[in-house]
């Protein structure tokens, strides 16, 4: 019985202990992504960064291609649990504040996380619109009418392109003057 | 005075042939964008491709990136010239005309230029975005309002957008249902 609780918990440790180094590798590969091209992020500068065994790695991903992949999925997975519908909502507060959120967040990691070194932001976007569109097909139905299909693509696009230029242009707009841009906007579509 | 002219005629066709050397570079650059991803892509490729001498190429660019930058640059133009101002027309015709070949252009081309291999695609993109910026900067004034600023990137991000995921999905509905769709998106804007 000692022994079985034992078992047990080594079992949940380890479980705990292989979590938090899945989460550990994908900090790190993010760090990594502000710090190099996606092409020269090797397998070696990950369980460095991460401070993990090599067998971490392994024990997780298959391939850096994978850290990626899980990345967009989860942050995918958000946006379609969290974000899409709120922005189709009529709680003006509720889509205000996660607003806010979103371009307040931007405006304190534009510089680690958009301005990116060389294409590392487009392929995680491309790879992250892969991942969305995976999972709204999956739940549209086949004679879903056309703004259900395109309605969540042009209302995320209208963020997309706005932080966009608000960044090339060094941000001279307040998140709450860019809310209050987006905001009807968002709402008439 | 023969010789003058002669001469003239020279220069002339030199400029003439310099210029078809240009746009043949281009065009195969963009051919080899289908085949290739942009790291791997040689000068050697570039000039076996285009026909033309080694030395045509170094005549008219310091570099690949050039290149990329030459072709972003002159679709900037076009789209400052000829699609922005009509996207803010009241000339309903004119505008689905325009969209009508945008996006049949892009159902006959899209395997092409649109699921080219890799990165391609988004690194044109990017740089396409960055031209466009830099076009329209150089047009805003100081106190430009923030719809001006930025009431074209949210049209084109819309147009961009409903394409990217009719591609995804595999071109079910036909161009003039994606217009009837986008039109009046892009009129209450």
């Amino acid at each position: 019985m000692n022994r079985n609780a034992t078992g047990c918990n080594k079992q949940i440790m380890n479980k705990k202990e292989n979590h938090s180094a899945k989460s550990e590798i994908e900090q790190a590969f993010l760090r990594l992504m502000t710090q190099k091209s996606y092409m020269d992020i090797t397998v070696t500068d990950i369980v460095q960064e991460a401070n993990v065994a090599r067998v971490s790695f392994y024990r997780n991903f298959a391939s850096i291609s994978e850290v990626l992949d899980s990345i967009a999925d989860a942050t995918a997975e958000k946006l379609n649990i969290e974000f899409l519908p709120l922005l189709d909502t009529s709680d003006e507060r509720k889509l205000r504040e996660y607003l806010f959120n979103y371009f307040y967040q931007i405006s304190l990691n534009y510089k680690e996380m958009w301005a990116i070194r060389g294409l590392n932001m487009d392929l995680f976007t491309k790879r992250l619109g892969e991942k969305i569109h995976e999972k709204r097909k999956a739940v549209e139905s086949a004679d879903s009418d056309i703004s259900e299909k395109y309605g969540w693509v042009v209302k995320l696009c209208v963020l997309d392109g706005v932080s966009r230029r608000w960044i090339m242009d060094e941000m001279k707009e307040t998140p709450e003057e860019i809310i209050d841009y987006v905001m009807p906007i968002i709402k008439t579509l």
